[in-house]
């Protein structure tokens, strides 16, 4: 299929030079030693230039939790049970999941979006039925879905995005699903040119037999997955993305993917949680590179992948706390850091205004 | 001087084990996988413990920031003018300086506490005057205070806590002091056996060779207390700290070791700042080992002695955003962590609430 013409192609928003100038004169005007802020310096001026203003604020904000079951899941790959996936969209419905605290802290609108679990939900508050199938496929045997089922998931990422508000200053994506961890290392593997050993982490919390049995998992599919790409012409980056992406995500991975994108087209920052979401931006950014422009990341995880996929990406996390729960609660929890270092930049007096010494 | 009799000697509260215990249940209860929101999970067991209670919140914070004048400026360690200090205490006042952004973000009651500068300040709003005399003694030269003005700084920083409301449950200290970086650093290698040029850093800004002058000042400066120690017997750890608080301390360094214990005493947990504050920790904690189960890290300064400092005390900084600017900010920076530590451990539903699998 040639994508070029689809809409994940069309050019991401610039940010804007300008704003970023400004806001770096800004920042060596106030009062403190020159960059005493740290890296809350440079955040908000990557703030100024999403904005394209003076003074960023991060006020409203959008997290869209993307929930599906994996094929995969059937090999024993995690420490729960596939029917957590439904469990925890009835929890995150319900209020009583880490990212609904969260939400709530940090006033954000949390919408959650099931795209398919192993068996029906019932009509739930707060969650959307955009279900596109039953769950993937098993990955190892065969690709996770078809094209068709790809670029509707991509299309659910691009609709999460349409919903925020017209000012939406951030974006956020979070997911769930039982075994996904696997498609997010498959991912990082195949994409990194990376042995799966290098990728693949604990998960929910395998023990070291599961680890074992993982990793032989996702070297198998991705071997299979490069066996069924033979013959086929990659006309560009892009192109070859798109196809490792429909072989080994996830539903709820390529709406993160889709979302991402659509978030860097509307000009709205995303804050990248941990290392599912991360794979997703990998993704997002090779199939369309001026994705990496709005991407900041917010925790480093404990899995073993994310560092590496944080360091392609040239992104550094804000914070890292031995966090590995997903749902974007890493990325929630970081919220309060941008909106300090929109404080700081915009409400600390200049040397001049405060007639202090330079 | 015999100090046991002290208040400063008396003992510090005890944080509740049983709480402890139930908040550890909880944690194990909740929606998540075991121990996968990391380090969240022992800030919130901690903070129960702290206030003996099952769900901990932290809503009335006290910020004192101590400010004070150096002798030791006057030789060169800073890379700024020693006036900063009396601008900088007029921009806290005004509300222009970082902390000031901060606290009104995360709604603290701020104060500042003058306890002596260079020459003397008006009355200026939200300043406290407490001064004690125009600044220290350059303490390459001589002790940096008497031991009435030693005294009279902790009492000072007791009373910081004794201003805060009943039902606080978060202190933050402060400082300003245009030179004070040499005396956190000089009393870092005193009390633990270091090389000044393991502990001493840029400060705000120093070049090069304001960095060699600094080291070799403070190497002297150690070499001079010690001197000055010889036939003191120092019946105990206590004794020895306050005499080398005395001899390479500031007012503002000696008011934060006051507060620190002081809140220990109380009962009320302490989020500590950078490599200044840090310093105040380890001698709050040498004279008074009660203290430390009080102590919560900030964040890790890009000040060279701030991890040598909280590897001593085992404490681990919650940020790390190569942040150096002292007057609380990265302590205030941090107080969002701990709500939302809290907002998950009170918040989110156990595995038996929500019908979760575990």
């Amino acid at each position: 299929m040639t994508m070029t013409t689809l809409w994940f192609n069309q050019k991401a928003t610039a940010p804007s030079d300008d704003a970023s100038i400004e806001a770096h004169k800004r920042q060596l005007e106030l009062t403190k030693p020159p960059c005493s802020l740290g890296r809350l310096e440079q955040l908000a001026i990557t703030l100024a230039s999403h904005q394209g203003v003076d003074r960023p604020i991060i006020e409203a904000i959008h997290i869209s939790i993307f929930a599906a079951d994996h094929g995969i899941a059937a090999k024993g790959v995690s420490a729960f049970p596939q029917a957590v996936t439904q469990q925890m969209i009835h929890n995150f419905s319900n209020g009583g999941a880490a990212i609904n605290a969260l939400a709530t802290y940090n006033n954000c609108r949390l919408e959650v979006v099931n795209l398919g679990t192993v068996s029906p939900l019932p009509e739930l508050p707060k969650v959307l039925d955009s279900t596109i199938a039953a769950g993937t496929k098993d990955f190892s045997t065969a690709a996770a879905m078809s094209v068709t089922e790809c670029l509707q998931a991509l299309e659910q990422g691009r609709q999460a995005v349409e919903r925020c508000d017209e000012n939406c200053h951030l974006f956020i994506g979070g997911e769930m699903g039982i075994g996904n961890t696997s498609s997010a290392s498959a991912l990082s593997s195949a994409l990194l040119a990376l042995a799966p050993s290098a990728t693949t982490g604990l998960g929910t919390g395998l023990n070291p037999g599961g680890l074992a049995n993982k990793i032989e998992l996702i070297e198998r599919s991705i071997e299979r997955a490069k066996r069924d790409a033979q013959g086929i012409v990659f006309e560009n980056q892009s192109e070859r993305a798109l196809f490792y992406l429909r072989q080994l995500g996830g539903f709820e991975i390529v709406a993160l993917v889709g979302a991402f994108i659509a978030a860097a087209q509307a000009g709205i920052s995303v804050l990248v949680d941990g290392f599912i979401c991360t794979a997703a931006a990998l993704v997002a950014c090779k199939i369309n590179p001026g994705v990496r422009a709005w991407l900041i990341a917010s925790h480093q995880s404990e899995e073993l992948g994310h560092k590496k996929l944080l360091a392609a990406l040239n992104l550094k996390a804000l914070l890292s706390l031995d966090m590995r729960l997903g749902e974007a609660s890493g990325a929630a929890l970081c919220i309060p850091l941008l909106q300090q270092a929109c404080a700081l930049h915009n409400n600390m007096s200049t040397f001049a205004e405060a007639g202090v010494s330079q």
